[in-house]
């Protein structure tokens, strides 16, 4: 695992307890908090990629990715090898993969649709959405999709371009709600509906994503300006009915 | 009960199982409906006050309040009688009875913090905001009360500003957030969040509202203009945060 944050950590746990092997590296230094999980933390990025991985999974920040990729020693990458990302953008990375890595590595889009709030109790019937970008290793390929089958999620194959278009139309815009509710500071009141006991628990699962997530899902994903656009039109459509009314 | 529509039938439902006698008006014809749940219904509001009722609930919609209350012939009333409202809004119904009926009618303001959906499997933990305006009837205030009461509501006292100012921040919120995600026609995608599933079910809920309901919130809650102002605002910061991050 490159980038040991949240994320990462919270897909360690359960691979570690369904009995795979984890090293990982990170900008900041993990190696206490990897010990005590069953990881091994290899400060060096280019020592990690002359381990003998099957897989080398890319857990860094959206908007690191490019950086990241870009200052790693690729030339002492053991081929052949996966390449799995897991951002929750996937034209961004696929793009980025395609470019800077040798043939010989292959390469797996990945977005598990669900974190640390939305997993917290097993990984049963949530998303899972993947592209085959580049595929030879067939076998190591289906082992890891394999992690996520086992845990129940719902295995769903797309290309990166119809995540993106999808992703931007429900996962984006609730990221925007969720901050616009952060910013107004809603706070639960001793009368609260059912309706917004939702968005008190929304903007507060909101808050535990970082501002570089979000930062991350609108500056690359293409398809997010229009819909930020799309919440901003039609927030003034509500508006112009009711106003629109007051005065008759 | 006058005014027998979506929330009025809600709440007969439980009071006629509870072994109460209603009779309702209305402007639309529902003696059938009325008949099948053992509702009498009284198509001449004037007969309808001849009766000797206990109580008066007022269920009419909060924009067609002031009128309905106007057309009342309130000389034919039996004398002393509690008036209820169940406005979403409370200061304009208070301020309305407080001024068209006459003194030896006790004014109870009350605000069930709950509809068809949310109280679909009981009324147990939900919310019931009231203010005692003019009581002097004391058992039959309490009696009505204990209808919530012996449901499980959760009671809470509070007066007629404080519930709007408190609600504007909430139920108003929370419904303009709906209005603007069914302005979207937001839909179900194959990779949705948890948290994306939660706004599509609260575009669902809130058009199962009527227009009229959401416009009374806005039009006679004095403090509801600023809140949508509030969340514009916020909007636009996240934006202009996203923007600037963009451009860097
Ligand atoms: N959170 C979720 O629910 C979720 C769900 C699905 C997919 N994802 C994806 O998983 C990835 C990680 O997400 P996250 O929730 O852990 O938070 P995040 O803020 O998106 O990413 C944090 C990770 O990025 C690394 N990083 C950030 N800036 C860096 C830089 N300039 N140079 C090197 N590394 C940098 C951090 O390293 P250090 O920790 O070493 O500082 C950490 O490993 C993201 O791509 C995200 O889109 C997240
Ligand atoms: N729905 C909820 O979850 C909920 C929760 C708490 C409180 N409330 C309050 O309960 C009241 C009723 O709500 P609702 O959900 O049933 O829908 P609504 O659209 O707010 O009100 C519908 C009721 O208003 C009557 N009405 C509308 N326009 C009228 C007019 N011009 N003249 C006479 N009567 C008129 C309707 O009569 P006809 O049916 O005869 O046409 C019907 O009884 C509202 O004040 C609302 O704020 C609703």
């Amino acid at each position: 695992m490159v980038g040991f944050g949240t994320f990462a950590q919270f897909l360690a746990k359960t691979m570690i307890n369904r009995g795979h092997t984890l090293r990982a590296t990170s900008r900041t230094d993990y190696t206490q908090l990897s010990k005590d999980m069953g990881v091994s933390f290899v400060s060096d990025v280019g020592a990690l990629l002359q381990e003998d991985n099957d897989v080398i999974m890319i857990c860094t920040s959206i908007l690191s990715f490019s950086t990241v990729l870009g200052s790693m020693p690729l030339h002492l990458l053991r081929l052949p090898v996966l390449f799995v990302d897991v951002l929750s953008v996937k034209e961004h990375p696929r793009d980025i993969l395609l470019k800077v890595l040798p043939e010989r590595a292959d390469i797996l889009c990945t977005h598990p649709m669900f974190g640390p709030e939305s997993g917290k109790y097993g990984w049963k019937d949530l998303n899972f959405m993947y592209e085959r970008v580049r595929i030879r290793g067939k076998e190591t390929c289906s082992s890891f999709l394999q992690i996520f089958e086992m845990e129940g999620c719902r295995m769903l194959e797309m290309s990166c371009t119809n995540h993106d278009s999808l992703a931007a139309k429900s996962q984006f815009i609730t990221h925007v709600i969720g901050r616009t509710l952060s910013e107004m500071e809603i706070e639960s009141t001793p009368i609260d509906t059912k309706g917004f006991e939702t968005l008190v628990q929304l903007r507060k699962n909101t808050e535990k994503n970082s501002y570089d997530l979000f930062n991350g899902l609108y500056k690359h994903n293409k398809f997010a300006k229009q819909e930020l656009k799309n919440i901003e039109l039609a927030l003034e459509k509500v508006k112009q009915k009711l106003q629109k009314n007051d005065e008759e």
